[in-house]
């Protein structure tokens, strides 16, 4: 077995990540879960914090319980530049999704400490708590409180078990002390799987994300008449279904023809009354429509709407669609994009821009500061999910344009 | 109020069906649900034994419970007209669904017995136990005891509460004694409301039915790759639900175009994993096929097998088609179809055919003698369900056609 000093810095953070995902690093026998708060989530924090020291890293525990290392830089007053990603898995996850994020941002910290360097801003990685809402009905609580866009209400939660935050081994009452102070943060930079097949369709081992997609979700019901499959004939029929089908394939024609990053899914779809001898009389499906700039996305949903309205009076159904989420875009800061862009030529790699679809801590902290992201392919674009595959030589690629990023960084902010 | 000596015997017929809608008729409160063997079924029995009585009749239980009253032919050894349908129900009934076809058949021996008449052949109604398949996971049991269909081995049942057939008040070791001796039965013929829109849309009150038609059912699964809804860009997918969409348009199409009798219909459809935020991989649903002709029925169902093949294939998708049921067609005799146009016409309408896409014991009765149906106008086509009903001047149209039937079967047969 190779001995971690010989390996690249890459490779390292692909074996720590594989490292955490056993016990007692997951609360789930026979795969991953890391939920917030967990014995699992401690123990994690625990093998991180002392990976951050030998990186050359003092490790601090926020009031959210984010785990902190911060490498200083040469001007103790300048603002930080931060790193970071989620510790915490959705059930049965994958390994990669969030620790290589973070595990990246060690290896970059661990580069410049073996060669005796300090950037003139300090370098803090940090461990976000619960990105994914797999433990608590909330989603990204701790980048929240970091980024300060947290409202105390917010915190009034309980898991599963129902068990309460304020009960899960945490002081409630200085939670929003995790706020980072104006004006100390200047950038925030996430590496992090694509979760999606982009780059692996381009054949490119990374890729700057331009920004998180705009969603708007809406919950649609046709509503035709329930009847005998067997005793109505096609020409007496008000079938829900094919109605809804119709409705699906000019979502999907909108989306295919916009040609862009915009995307439209029909995820979930439910017939009733689900009788294989009855014709549906209602159906109700979802409709997610995302893109990295929201007047096409705002243009795509409303086609859609338009879309569904005329084919649901052709066929004599009713139709209902009701928005239950409008997220906006959360771009990434294009000064940092470009010098993301370079980073990455330097790396050998032509530079390649993509949005991401995904929701990501680096949308919260863009309430505090510009945010760059940097996207690693993953096989088949397959995430949440133990069959989460990344190529160790991709990392190496991510990790020489992490590097490259923070000098460039460094350049920039030596010549302000 | 007026009494039933006044009403004309349709009216009579309806408000019969409409008595035994409630308790002690029903197994539910607060609805119909009247299922084999049970103290309802019994209390059903013990009041339409009365009006066969009352109609000149005598009558018996059989070996499989079904109740049947003989009014006697003038020849002792004709063999009988045998005038039928179920008395049970399915779980929240209308109140027409079987017990109209029998209250039509006292009627029509009331009529006969109120002129002092006898036909040449003797005439028996049934009330059938268990068309619906209700209670015991099988359908048309009595029936088939009746016709002689049915095996010893089909007879091992329990209902959903684990009582077995054998121990619901019933001697199972006589129970194939039900069937009818060869040549004992000249023909059955059943009045039964559509259970379908066509009636009413042609503005007819009757209308003589060709068959029951043939039925194929397929049980379908559509395999793509299950992705995240925001991070997989149009053309990387491969998404079940919308390739399952097209081939359900493509199944109306196949349908419609073949503008008969064929009926197609998509009545089951399960998405996975089935979440608003990812593109299904996997879509589950059913197909059933029917039509009068069984040829045709087989044609539109390869049509759809050939075209769900080309749909999976241009867009990447696995599809497995598994053929779950194959009825055959069961035709009705077409000299006592040229009776019931007759005496359609002679009741004051014109005579029109349709096919039977619904199940009725007629197609069980075909095994043991040539059958006739007709069928009643029912709003909106409703059945299997409270809101079912009949207009009682249409029963009374369908009352003068049987008894018109009857007596043009007496002058076949006596010229015979």
């Amino acid at each position: 077995m190779v001995g971690a000093k010989d390996q690249a810095g890459g490779h390292r953070a692909v074996a720590r990540c594989d490292a955490l995902g056993v016990s007692p690093y997951s609360d789930m026998e026979g795969g991953l879960y890391r939920a917030y708060l967990t014995p699992a989530y401690a123990a994690a924090q625990t093998a991180l914090a002392g990976w951050m020291e030998e990186a050359g890293m003092t490790v601090r525990r926020d009031a959210a319980a984010n785990l902190i290392g911060r490498y200083a830089g040469s001007d103790a007053g300048a603002p930080a530049l931060l790193i970071g990603s989620h510790l915490d898995s959705v059930r049965d996850a994958g390994r990669y999704d969030g620790p290589l994020g973070i595990m990246l941002g060690v290896e970059a910290v661990a580069a410049l400490h073996r060669a005796g360097r300090r950037m003139p801003f300090g370098i803090e990685v940090i461990a976000f708590g619960d990105e994914e809402g797999s433990r608590f009905p909330a989603a990204m609580l701790t980048s929240r409180a970091v980024a300060g866009t947290l409202s105390p209400d917010a915190l009034d939660l309980r898991d599963g078990d129902g068990v309460a935050l304020q009960d899960a081994g945490i002081d409630i009452d200085s939670y929003l002390s995790a706020m980072r102070a104006p004006g100390t943060t200047l950038a925030y930079l996430e590496a992090h799987i694509e979760q999606g097949p982009v780059l692996e369709a381009q054949g490119l081992a990374i890729g700057t994300v331009t920004g998180i997609a705009a969603q708007l979700r809406f919950a649609a019901t046709v509503t035709g008449q329930a009847n005998h499959a067997g005793t109505t004939t096609m020409g007496l029929r008000r079938d829900a279904m094919t109605g809804a089908a119709q409705m699906m394939l000019a979502i999907e024609r909108i989306a295919c023809d916009d040609a862009s990053d915009l995307v439209a899914t029909v995820g979930r779809v439910e017939a009733l009354p689900g009788a294989a001898n009855v014709i549906p009389g209602e159906v109700r499906f979802t409709i997610d429509v995302r893109s990295g700039e929201e007047a096409r996305r705002n243009r795509a949903a409303q086609a859609i709407r338009v879309a569904l309205e005329e084919i649901a009076a052709a066929r004599g159904l009713r139709l209902s669609v009701t928005q239950v989420h409008d997220l906006p875009a959360s771009p990434c800061d294009p000064a940092l994009m470009d010098l993301m862009d370079a980073a990455i030529a330097d790396a050998g790699q032509p530079p390649f821009s993509l949005v991401s679809g995904a929701g990501h801590d680096a949308m919260v902290m863009a309430a505090l500061c510009p945010t760059a992201m940097l996207f690693i392919r993953c096989r088949d674009g397959i995430s949440h999910n133990p069959a989460e595959h990344v190529d160790p030589a991709d990392v190496d690629i991510a990790l020489r344009a992490m590097t490259g990023f923070i000098e460039k960084l460094g350049e920039t902010f030596a010549d302000a």
